[in-house]
């Protein structure tokens, strides 16, 4: 009904609808084709953009030709290899593999020959987010960051702890964690922000987010108590 | 305003609204504190759930200990080890170490001898989620494949893709994800599901579900307009 009422106001509306997302939108680069890249690769292809995939291990790369997916070889922090991949025209390069050695040194000439690509990487730890710091790559992750969260609030659903407290949880960790690295890379200081952790018994500063959000919780639960009431009343 | 309506109808509720929460909720052991097990062990702090920390690796605990932690020295796969560490009384087991090679053989007997805890198990690949299959374990959680979702995320925003779009490819692999792994722990084989990917052109599985969405969208396109046309009208 919505479609045929549609129809009445833009004809013809239809057979572009689906332009946006079918249109080419670039290109990308996906440099490690493990368990990582995969994942981004098919993110890539679901939305149509093409994606050139290397890696530097031959095991890897006959893995993937028996999964039907052709993946070329190469190290993908050269500057000639990513060129011949087509790094000038690519919107994209994604580093993807595990290699905790790239740092600002290795991304900064990367970034400097190719100013029409974003640069994305996958990092090891908060130790690696420190040392790409100044290389002019647009986002970064921590491999197991998100798997790590992922996890405790698996842990906190077994604990029968309420969803929106597991999700006011996640909030507070991440805001804590993105503050804590926010001065581990001013700083440049690994021991800064100590204070920005739950630990047990709470941290000076993580209690305090804690406790903004028991307090958030708490006037929740009242606004909802005074509904009931007011209903019984 | 809220705070003192409240009080006109349900006194004295304030004194015990923390109740639930500061309450002690069991206690949880977390075997592994490297970056996975760190995230996971903040989360149980969080909730005010006690925890212990084992670790095999002397250096993890030494460095533990000079932010503050104590972590316990041990083989978190050994019953007696576990057992020590209160796993009888434990709600939680919480494997978060790097270790690839634990599977269901390793697992089995510690579910089986601890029936109060629920088991929770970080794991290296889709491959290692097949290995502990059958083990009586609770929950498990690739150890890069969140973070992987993530930047893929990132990558999808960078090439300027709408939000909502975004989430419907994410929403999209993880459904076609774990049909792939429903099919691969069935059959028992890694090649099982194959289409169910998104590739280059789109996979046959994965191309419908991507079709599903699209017309989704477009049907939410097409009743946005609707509302603006009746607007304009």
């Amino acid at each position: 009904m919505l479609f045929a009422r549609n129809l009445e106001f833009s004809p013809g509306s239809e057979a572009d609808l689906d332009d946006p997302e079918n249109a080419p939108r670039g290109s990308s680069i996906v440099i490690g084709y493990g368990r990582f890249g995969q994942i981004v690769a098919q993110m890539l292809h679901a939305v149509d953009c093409s994606v050139t995939l290397i890696d530097k291990k031959p095991s890897q790369i006959e893995l993937s030709g028996r999964f039907d997916t052709k993946v070329y070889f190469g190290d993908g922090l050269r500057i000639d290899v990513l060129r011949r991949a087509g790094a000038e025209e690519a919107r994209l390069i994604i580093f993807c593999a595990d290699d905790r050695s790239i740092d600002a040194a290795a991304l900064a000439p990367i970034v400097e020959a190719f100013p029409n690509a974003r640069v994305l990487t996958r990092v090891f730890d908060r130790r690696q987010l420190l040392a790409i710091d100044g290389a002019g790559t647009v986002g970064a992750v921590r491999e197991v960051f998100e798997s790590s969260i992922a996890l405790g609030a698996m842990a906190l659903q077994q604990l029968e702890v309420a969803p929106r407290e597991i999700e006011d949880v996640e909030m507070a960790l991440r805001q804590l964690d993105a503050e804590r690295l926010g001065m581990q890379i001013s700083e440049g200081d690994l021991g800064a922000g100590r204070d920005y952790r739950f630990v047990a018994g709470g941290g000076r500063q993580a209690a305090s987010v804690l406790e903004a959000l028991r307090e958030r919780r708490a006037a929740a639960k009242r606004a909802r108590e005074e509904a009931e009431a007011d209903q019984a009343a």
